[in-house]
């Protein structure tokens, strides 16, 4: 049997989901794998609530947690994986292959911190906007020209890969890093301070998106998340009581 | 991407299957790592029919073939592999891990044979009968206290381990292997043998399939079944004549 106590930090985050069958599906691959923490985010109509009543829904389901956006349902975790079929996108995040961002994960993991693996729904996967949220994306390596999977089938694969890998020879002590609840502080003080002061573009919808993009490639501590919060609402305050 | 063209020669198997739903995702799933060859063996009423009839259905289903034993759908074969959940089952087959067992079927694949990877009913998976056709036993590592499997999402899991692994250094080239319609040949004539010799009780049901997986341990090559099997022709003709 894997040993699969290490991935109890792992939060599997499906975004608006539009089939109960694919939610169901993706609760059942998370109990044979050992895993507990299902969110959803803005799951389509009544799936989430079908998927919960249907027979036979398991207390994985029931305890589900649901949030209206993506920032509430990463906020206790360090790092965010998106996952993706990679079709036609020009992506602005960094792609790696399941087998090597499964490593990457676990030794995340494996230094007590909490990972979200974040699926898409069933027809446009996830957005650009929910890209900005990924400190990177993972891809399952499939053919062309059938690349994208099944949502129920995606998370059964990420997860047996996550399951199968061995457990990380030595989890360097790391400074506790920002959890994605910091940073996305920071990226809102930020994004306003650049406002206030100019520099963006008030009705540039991508421009948020790019600040947040920044700040996850810092790999930021918690402590200089939190000190560098302090400084940006100084600036904030400043700049305000200038205008 | 990963190659598969050496999994060219992998038939997927699905027996017995009830839900179309479950069909069409393994078919999905197929396409997703490069496989085309799907095989039914006598699927749930119309489960086959509504699987193939559904929208979106795609040609590798149109092309699926349909048989009613397990004999014919794994007849070009030469190394036939189960898949279980292995719950409270006294298993009579060897049973190794997904991950050795690709790497295994991946050997058989590039000296150029065709495997045939079986897969069970939703409700009960494959039964003891089923297993006496396969040479040994593939089983996902999951956990307790759930270590069964969503057909659709086994399917893929094992899929994907079989497109992962990198191709085997160097295919030793063995002798030409016995394909399943030699072995079932050869199975059918030792069964009449041993019952026209008094050997076997003739209403014993379970005395087939020992001998089936008998012969199955033997890892016979074409041309010593092909022997074998004259050898035995010979002696039921003797006996017949003789009774």
């Amino acid at each position: 049997l894997p040993d699969t106590s290490e991935l109890g930090g792992l939060r599997v985050v499906l975004v608006a989901t539009r089939n109960p069958l694919n939610i169901g599906a993706s609760a059942r691959a998370m109990s044979n794998f050992g895993l507990t923490r299902l969110r959803v985010v803005n799951p389509f109509d009544l799936a989430f609530r079908e998927a919960r009543s249907a027979v036979g829904a398991s207390h994985l389901l029931h305890t589900a947690e649901e949030h209206t956006s993506i920032a509430a349902a990463i906020a206790d975790c360090t790092l965010v994986v998106g996952t993706t079929a990679a079709r036609n996108r020009e992506l602005q995040q960094p792609l790696v292959a399941l087998q090597r961002g499964a490593g990457l994960i676990r030794r995340e993991l494996s230094a007590g911190n909490n990972v979200a693996l974040l699926f898409g729904s069933e027809k446009r996967g996830l957005s650009n906007q929910d890209f900005s949220y990924c400190h990177w994306l993972i891809r399952i390596p499939t053919c062309d020209p059938h690349p994208s999977m099944n949502l129920g089938q995606a998370v059964a694969v990420c997860l047996y890969e996550l399951a199968r890998q061995p457990r990380p020879r030595s989890a360097r002590k790391l400074a506790a890093a920002a959890t994605c609840e910091q940073l996305e502080r920071l990226t809102v003080a930020l994004v306003e301070a650049l406002r206030i002061s100019g520099y963006a573009n008030p009705r540039s919808v991508s421009f948020d998106e790019n600040v947040r993009r920044t700040l996850r490639r810092l790999a930021l501590s918690a402590e200089d998340a939190d000190s560098l919060l302090g400084m940006l609402r100084q600036i904030i305050w400043k700049l305000r009581s200038a205008s």
